[in-house]
């Protein structure tokens, strides 16, 4: 089978570069081109982030000759990556699937439009019907699907097992945030030392907002779950890697092994079809008292598990746990090419 | 009027350490002796905390002479400050309190003793009169009183606030505690580096069951107050200061500018009789979107006041807040000090 | 005596924060001007940099109502603290000397000018003659007078007190410098996270010519001392407070008392006219193994002392030292005001 | 080829950690064995090392289930690795010795020992002779090797490359080093939140004395190397990976190419012999300013390469470099590994 040819958009930032090392041998898909800004656009990739590749010690040899460019209308690639800033990312998202592109975004701009799934691979597979509107639409076979927020995706995952078994009322979460998830330079490290800082615009709304989107169903149109879910977000001196401490109301007065076994056992689409980004295990629980850790647990399943610790009940009667997920790769890049791979197996990329 | 000789039990440790700062130039108490474990006595206090003493440059002047002593059954003082560790303090509390001495206790093992009061000045100023059983109960003078565990204290006095005035319901918490709450060598720094340690041991239950006691009334015996809280306490790479994200339903629908005001005017008996270590405002309310932050509020009202910020209503109905205390000050020796104050101002102190 | 007015320029950053925070209640200086860039003209300063104010909880509340100006031609003030960045400071500064206003500088513009002191009060305050050239120069009364880059500085005061003493040879020195240092947004905390940065740009370039300025004489014209210096520059995670590691040849084998002695016992002329800003002791000599460190040692002589510690003989037979100095406070700000009373003892300034 | 057996002594430390680490799939050698303390005797490797094991998220598989054992005289293995702490090294690798095993130590104690090797496979094979004088004494084929400690490590490849080439003169080095190297618990995160700890008891003493064994020679005994070293040795808030500054007098005025590709196209014995765990390039050069850093440089060669960048000439007229090599494995581990396969390609081991 010949792969198929991807593009990554906005290739020099925190989550295109997470792109770029994903697609490194990736069975299915081939990364063609990388795009960029105006001021990448020319440079080799290894010159264009020189400085500013952050993931690890080098940028992977495959994609460092690439000849970065900006995002012209025609690409060669059937399908786009997009890690774009969301101050571009609408109309050039917009742009690409009215030409006929196929578009998996990690950026905020069309993650509430009304015919744009917004997308887990493992909680809401269903929702990919929607693009046929998109296509419909658009008339011809373009379309975009998103990924939702990183803390978003970290929660849904193990809401969405517990919702599909338990009657699910009040969800408080509070997040401890690492550095990548605000981008580079993002925090300024004078704003870290001996610190916690107490607030990420927006992130608080898009978790209760995408968390309905996601949780709800699709019938021709979306109709949004009726969850509700308070959210206190912080940033820490992490560097990968959201932690994030749950208090849920269960219906019912499950026992504490039956929430375990819940998440433990949750499997899903991707598992069944075995897509290549797929984690055996969507949800690990650990239970020892002191898990999950970002630096232990974030790389848990190539960084695509969420891991789930201290289930337990509490004195309200209400459900706490404590999950953790890689922000970048579960929580970004690895979400829309896990998606992209569903898309796949549904046949609407590459057929 | 000459002041009240205080000893300081435990003073080599992490509380031990700020009860020694705070009493310097104290207007009432007079710092006469200084009491530790069996290798620090028989040296100059200076001497017994070299390497050790991390509160700030250098051990006070006036304490650096101090000749330390074990906790030997007689000591110079009518009030003793116990930084303890709750190994020992049991025992040597009784028994201090049993030969007539006042002690001021930051230890967990008294402090839910049906005749101990469970004391933070500004919340449960009534709470002193159940010394008056335990000088029954011993024939004599002496007595203990404790102070809560740092989280709850921080904790408390909002709760307090917003419990006088609202009907409350449910109480979601989430702290992100300093490496000083850990006391001294504590936290390995192996665990922190690009790390939040997701447990502190025996902190969840007792902020729900302190809390009970503290929010209840007194009437000749304890009355636990019927409030039901759920805490996930970590412990973040922060030096001091205890950050807390709170999730509680409040009854009757209050607008966020009246659950401000409760807060932010709550003023009680240690304001009304002016003692020394009182903070002029219990707590303080921060407008800004990025506050509280551990860096920069810690040291608010000199340590002693809880500042809060972020107060919102969430999606679910119920309100959130974001609180920050200095676990060491307000959180602890700060707290027992002030907590001594209230029981001199009420006569059982030095009489 | 009235006091003299002094305005801030860059007023908004973090040495500028510095100038108003220092100059609160100062004996001899009044604060009168805040200038800033554009966008903060015509604001209270308290709004000018609010979730900008890095240095403690709030801003002074005698500095939060001046308005702020932009670096208009005339300002209501005898002399200038300038914390501008350099991409603008050397032609400001020059205007407003130009126009007969006295100028002390933290920037770097000016520094190697052959008729600008490079001045450090304690150790080059023959220097200031300088200013006499640059009157007849400008014909009028005004001058710029600025002080080294904070690295510099906390190298050059023990310097000075062995150079004055002992045959000095070639110097090594590491540093290991503070976040705050790089101004604010400065270090991406994304590069902090469990890392050290190896590299400070200009820095190590500026540590050897400057103390050869500094060190050297003035005889109508800058004499450079003989001294050659090879830094190497770090950037670590610490708030404020630069360390460095100081390896150096020193003729004449004097025994360890003999240079502990020599730094613990340099006094200059800034000790002697009793300026408001000078420390008691310019360096100050710890003899645990465990000292400096940052965190406790910057605010040692309200931020204006040198902490040395460690002081050794290698087995090269070389000096070894370590050196510990604050940042933003010795290293800066507090730098060019005790630099500015300097030169209005000696009756330049507000005569 | 059958394996040969290999037991891990202190198995259940960070560097006993690592050795077990890094025996997982090991082409020559098998993990048989595991010793620790009386405590974790008994329990398998999994559950001594639980909340202990601090490499990733979970103990090798291949390890998990082997039954930990004391230090007994029998053991089923004929190469010991050791990672005993320094209090008990000296007698039980002694007296594995002299049983005729073969002891392939980190612990410092026979460092110095006339007929021990301070071995590192790249910088004095040569000295891998020094057995047979051991098994001459011993009377038996059992000996002991050495590598020397971490920071001394990552600085004699580098500075071996030169020796070899160059005239060498003083050495002045000053380390920043990792809190892993200090074991677990190690430091406490209260003396490293915003600061840097600057002593390490007995360091700098051993990078001067272990250098001179390891660069000088042996011919029927070991003749020292005529090199000095002073170091300057901090610990700082990074996980692994020592960062060390070296200022070295070079004689001859090689120009920065020379000096520069001297150390790129370092190889030797390890590298020839395709020794398992040899890097590649035993020193990697990098050109950009802000290299090397602890998060991106510390695994180059899998964690076996010393990564050298900021090569330069200093104003005094030495040459400056920085070099970054991980602690815990070239450092530790690592070393022990590859001069064991040293010694067994030399035929001494599993003959």
């Amino acid at each position: 089978m010949d792969k198929i040819k991807v593009a990554v958009l906005g290739g020099t930032g925190t989550v295109g570069q997470r792109y770029v090392q994903l697609l490194e041998g990736h069975p299915w898909f081939e990364l063609s081109e990388i795009c960029a800004s105006e001021s990448s656009a020319g440079k080799r990739y290894a010159d264009a982030v020189r400085g500013r590749w952050k993931i690890s010690a080098d940028v992977p040899e495959y994609a460092a000759d690439i000849a970065v460019k900006e995002c012209i209308p025609e690409l060669d690639a059937v399908a786009l990556l997009s890690g774009l800033d969301s101050s571009v990312a609408g109309d050039i998202e917009e742009m690409y699937a009215n030409r006929g592109y196929i578009v998996s975004s990690n950026s905020r701009n069309h993650r509430m439009d009304p015919d744009v799934p917004l997308l887990i691979a493992e909680v809401n597979p269903e929702h990919v019907k929607a693009v046929e509107k998109q296509m419909e639409r658009r008339k011809n076979s373009g379309f975009i699907i998103t990924n939702p927020n990183c803390s978003t995706i970290g929660l849904a995952i193990p809401l969405k097992a517990l919702y599909d078994e338990f009657s699910i009322g009040k969800v408080n979460v509070t997040t401890m945030q690492a550095i990548s998830g605000a981008g580079y330079p993002g925090m300024s490290a004078f704003d870290m030392v001996d610190n916690v800082h107490p607030c990420i615009p927006g992130e608080e709304e898009k978790i209760q907002t995408e968390t309905q989107k996601i949780l709800g169903c699709y019938d021709d149109g979306f109709i949004y779950a009726d969850i509700e879910i308070a959210a206190s977000c912080n940033r820490v001196f992490v560097l990968d890697g959201h932690k994030e401490d749950v208090f849920i109301e269960i219906g019912g007065d499950p026992d504490i092994e039956h929430v375990q076994k819940t998440l433990e056992n949750f499997r899903s689409v991707p598992q069944d079809l075995g897509l290549p980004s797929a984690p055996e295990k969507p949800i690990i629980i650990r239970h020892e008292q002191d898990r999950p850790q970002p630096r232990y647990d974030r790389n848990a399943g190539n960084g695509m598990s969420v891991v789930v610790g201290r289930v337990r009940k509490a004195p309200t009667g209400d459900y706490v746990f404590e999950c953790l997920s890689h922000n970048t790769i579960r929580g970004a890049a690895g979400c829309s090419i896990l998606n992209l791979e569903l898309l796949k197996s549904c046949g609407y990329v590459g057929v």
